[in-house]
């Protein structure tokens, strides 16, 4: 398939994504929370980052007493025709096994997200794989593995927008399900490639600089990544000011997918969790869109991807932590919504130094 | 009281806690654990820290199947004669009144302790105030508050001793009840001054590098609290070679504690989670009598005060998280609780490349 058979025409499908209100927080909840926060029987901030963690989910729920329900972590597993250039150290039929390993609870999201009392959700929104009807997947396949990016688009302007508004129509769903902490997660051998192009058009960064060893590549193999992804950039030139059109040129069905959940989250107002590289590509497409998403998300972790911090950096978003986890899946996001969880909790329920009669620092 | 009325004699009980048998981890149980974590279905190595915690936890259990059981956070509250020069931003009351808080279930650890599913045993080592029998506390007072250390050593020789047999004791005892996942924590206004002074003493450093603001003080406090220090180390002279010299000189009851607990564990074989710059003190203690502790400890985070730093790199320990606490109490060890469980998930839950039916990596 040639880049030509593709029309991109943002005027007819970009509104319905980028007309989605999305609302900077608000000053107020701020002072509600850090008065809270001051009254507890604590020296003041002295915890820290999870303190700052309360700030932030007083003002996204709007609630001075928030309070988090149900906790899903969405997996979008998608196949990526670029990995017949030979960018992965996994053959491609791993996508589809790792699936089922999904639905049998036996992969590392599934047991890190038991431990965070996460329920994860699993959707094909792109694999080259028939599932049928299989119990726990949800099938929202939008193409059968995006398209080789090195001879063509990677997915058509359409697809694209598909593939985003997947990921808002999902939040909605489970949000009304009573979900109200979500993270992204994802499954695709080959897609730190496409995250790699993603982040080197949006940032305006050199391919070199955002480009990993992804599942563990040796020399050769990542010097040829580089150049995949350079040639991908070069025969479809993306308009960097166009973020559909990034995705759709040189992206992929899950990475469109996360940057739907992040558009979905920020535009119910609730907190959204992003993971890793690729998760975090999506929330870059979505910040670019949008930037007051960057209010909705919780950088989880630093990853070693290289690309990953790039993102960070340019979302000025500090991640909770830095254990250098680089399996995806949703993994780091999963651990890091207990880290959230905790800090909600100290809000909840630690006792005032009225309630618990203790005196208070001379300097207060 | 006057330095000279403490009799310094190390050869009559000092026998009795460096003679704990501690034991190097054993080779074989690496090889076992990153085995098994390497037929994980994931790349291999690609849950970092997650699977080193782990491979750790395999080796100080000397199980290859590891199972967390039961939790306890052993907070320890003592008071300070030091504080009579004025070095904190909370008057003394606070020790009592946060141990009331403590029993009550109001307090930092106690909310991040319940997130844990740990228990948290406060012990009464050393504070100035008679709390009768009280449910839920547990009476190992060794003193009434240390004395005033820039006037005579905190605590006498066998003070000392008991103090760090104390921990020890109560670690046994907890882990006969089942216990096998221990951190420590402690409570005492002014007592980030005794750990800047043992810190100095033990690392060499300077005082002005091992000193920060404890609960929030202002400049002036500030000085006065170097200049304490100092004549604390200066008029008590501790022999740096002394670990228990040093901790009765110029440290104090509840960092003695934690020095026994971490001995404790080391023991015993089980784990330790050290807390902040006060806990991390008492393991320096411990450190400091016998360097294979550090095979049992996992330093948790990295707090805003220099002096922990400097314990952490002096142990050549790497935390798991920053996340700014300030706290102390423990709140940064039960916290770790959770990255720590999650490790040991992972190894223990997640289906192997050959159950999930799925292919490795061409490399491999």
């Amino acid at each position: 398939m040639k880049a030509e058979q593709f029309q991109f025409c943002p005027s007819k499908t970009y509104s319905e994504i980028s007309d989605l209100k999305i609302e900077p927080l608000k000053d107020r909840f701020f002072k509600i929370a850090w008065q809270r926060l001051d009254s507890l029987t604590k020296p003041r901030k002295s915890l820290g980052r999870l303190e700052e963690i309360a700030v932030q989910l007083v003002a996204i729920y709007e609630n001075s007493m928030p309070e988090i329900k149900k906790k899903a972590v969405l997996v979008f597993a998608s196949d990526h025709g670029v990995t017949e250039e030979g960018i992965s150290a996994y053959p491609k039929e791993v996508t589809a096994q790792m699936v089922f390993n999904f639905l049998r609870g036996g992969a590392g999201i599934n047991v890190l997200s038991r431990h965070a009392g996460a329920d994860v959700v699993v959707i094909d929104i792109g694999t080259d794989y028939d599932f049928e009807k299989i119990n726990g997947l949800i099938s929202k396949k939008v193409v059968r593995g995006s398209r080789n990016m090195t001879k063509s688009p990677a997915l058509s302007y359409e697809e694209a927008v598909k593939c985003i508004k997947t990921g808002i129509e999902l939040v909605i769903e489970y949000h009304d399900r009573g979900y109200n902490l979500f993270a992204t997660g994802e499954m695709g051998i080959g897609n730190t490639t496409p995250s790699s192009a993603v982040t080197a058009v949006l940032t305006g960064s050199n391919v070199e600089e955002v480009t990993g060893r992804g599942t563990g590549i040796d020399e050769k193999i990542f010097k040829r990544k580089i150049e995949v992804i350079k040639k991908s950039i070069e025969i479809n030139k993306p308009d960097p000011s166009n973020p559909v059109e990034v995705l759709a040129k040189v992206g992929g069905p899950e990475i469109g997918a996360c940057a739907g959940v992040v558009l979905g989250c920020a535009s119910l107002k609730v907190p959204v969790v992003i993971d890793g590289f690729i998760s975090s590509a999506g929330a870059l497409i979505a910040y670019c869109l949008n930037p007051l998403v960057k209010h909705y998300i919780f950088a989880s972790h630093n990853s070693i991807e290289v690309g990953h911090k790039r993102i960070l950096e340019f979302m000025d978003l500090k991640p909770l932590f830095d254990l250098n986890l680089r399996l995806g899946e949703g993994t780091g996001a999963a651990l890091a919504m207990t880290i959230i969880e905790a800090g909600v909790k100290i809000y909840r329920e630690m006792a005032t130094f009225e309630e618990a009669e203790v005196s208070q620092a001379k300097a207060d």
